[in-house]
């Protein structure tokens, strides 16, 4: 979706080429290395970092080719794990997942990128105007930008970015481990490319996915319901959300798995 | 320089006709209807309707060529008295004089106007964009609209927009009258378009309005310097100023007046 709406952006300004898609088989994995054929001379490769819609993360930046600038959305993923910010030309991650409130975008941008920009867009989408005015081209949103040096701060003091991976993937783990052992819920994503801020879920029906989500909302356990275009349930687990909460939700899991087995082994039987 | 800016966007995709300035007398004025000349056909006109830097504001719109739609830059004024919107084709207002904190941005559009809108910008810029998906086709900045909703809240329990003008009329009143009266300060902007928010005015000598600068700020009186283009003392009395605040200046610059009026009167000796 959000690599989809680079495409569209980028399609007025140059010419676009896909050098790799899962949209086949509903964007469940990573494109693999044999997947992506890169067009001639490309400007830049465009990655969405993580997908919070299907799931699914690049675990290791894609090899692209000699010279040419990878350009990340890292939107959904940025600071959940230390990133090496050399392999890029340009980054850009909206706050709202882990870096602080909604309306604030961090940016990272080499030199040579931002004089590369193009000069006849709008002042205010040039990374030139920003760069040269030191983010003041004009008044910036000042809440967002003061929370998201609070969270900097707090990533720091909780051991740094390399401290954050190991939480997260520990709290992923949890997760993925009690589906993959479930004979009622199952994983969407591919295994190896399996999001550790995302985990897209879904259970035998859809009756039984919208009573696990009222249930689960009930006890406090909010925000399941997966987006509208992928259906079934999503645990966003970024940053901010705690171990006991990734531990509260496998323990409710395991126990609707329980009282709902009955319905879920009926589904099977072939219909009269 | 809030309308210059309007001007360099709106060159690139469409001609630019400058309708009327002050910038020969250093904005010091509003134009008067007979300094207006519109083009032919104009698609819309364009004025800023408070202008923070050199203390100028539009008392009233100006007088717009049947069915040509007027679009106000109204981030310095929004909602510092009441507005017509009928009269207007579009109303753009950043929050963070009176509406909130900086990192927003209050639209009212008339339907016709998003309709015509240019389809070949990038999507975020197109205000039909928002329309379309209720703003929220992006994650929007939850903050400042909370924040926004609260102060919305707090001037209709304040008695509305008729009570803010008042309240801001009798603020600016106050400064302007003790301005008008001194042998020592004066304002800049002519008497007729002065600004409600933002009241400049000059001390007799550089030296002298530095020393004004720095004393005030001692007294908590902070943020009097004027715009660097302007140069001199601004006091920006938005809704959230207090008229105490305003009393407390007025005090102040008479105490400062009584001190200085040696150095002043020293002015205009003529050099040896």
């Amino acid at each position: 979706v959000w690599s989809q709406k680079a495409v569209k952006e980028a399609k007025p300004v140059g010419k676009v080429h896909i050098a790799a898609t899962s949209e086949s088989t509903n964007f469940d994995r990573i494109p693999r290395p044999d997947d992506i054929r890169y067009s001639a001379n490309p400007a830049y490769v465009h990655i969405t970092t993580n997908n919070t819609i299907y799931g699914t993360q690049w675990r290791t930046e894609p090899a692209v080719p000699s010279g040419v600038p990878l350009v990340a959305d890292t939107s959904s993923d940025m600071y959940s794990r230390p990133i090496d910010v050399q392999k890029y030309g340009l980054i850009y991650a909206g706050a709202q997942k882990n870096l602080g409130p909604s309306g604030v975008v961090l940016v990272i941008i080499r030199n040579d990128m931002v004089e590369a920009g193009s000069k006849s867009i709008p002042t205010m989408l040039q990374y030139r105007t920003h760069a040269a005015e030191n983010s003041l081209y004009n008044t910036p949103p000042t809440f967002g930008i003061y929370v998201m040096g609070e969270v900097f701060k707090w990533i720091q003091a909780e051991g740094g970015l390399g401290a954050m991976a190991e939480r997260n993937q520990a709290k992923a783990q949890l997760l993925y481990d009690f589906i993959d052992e479930s004979e009622f819920f199952r994983g969407t994503a591919q295994t190896q490319d399996r999001s550790l801020m995302n985990v897209c879920f879904r259970a035998p029906s859809e009756e039984l996915e919208a009573k696990f989500i009222g249930e689960a909302t009930k006890r406090g356990l909010d925000g399941l319901k997966g987006h509208r275009s992928a259906g079934g349930m999503r645990a966003s687990i970024y940053n901010a959300c705690p171990r006991r909460s990734v531990e509260a939700l496998v323990a409710f899991m395991k126990e609707f798995e329980r009282s709902n087995r009955g319905a879920a082994a009926a589904l099977k039987q072939p219909a009269i």
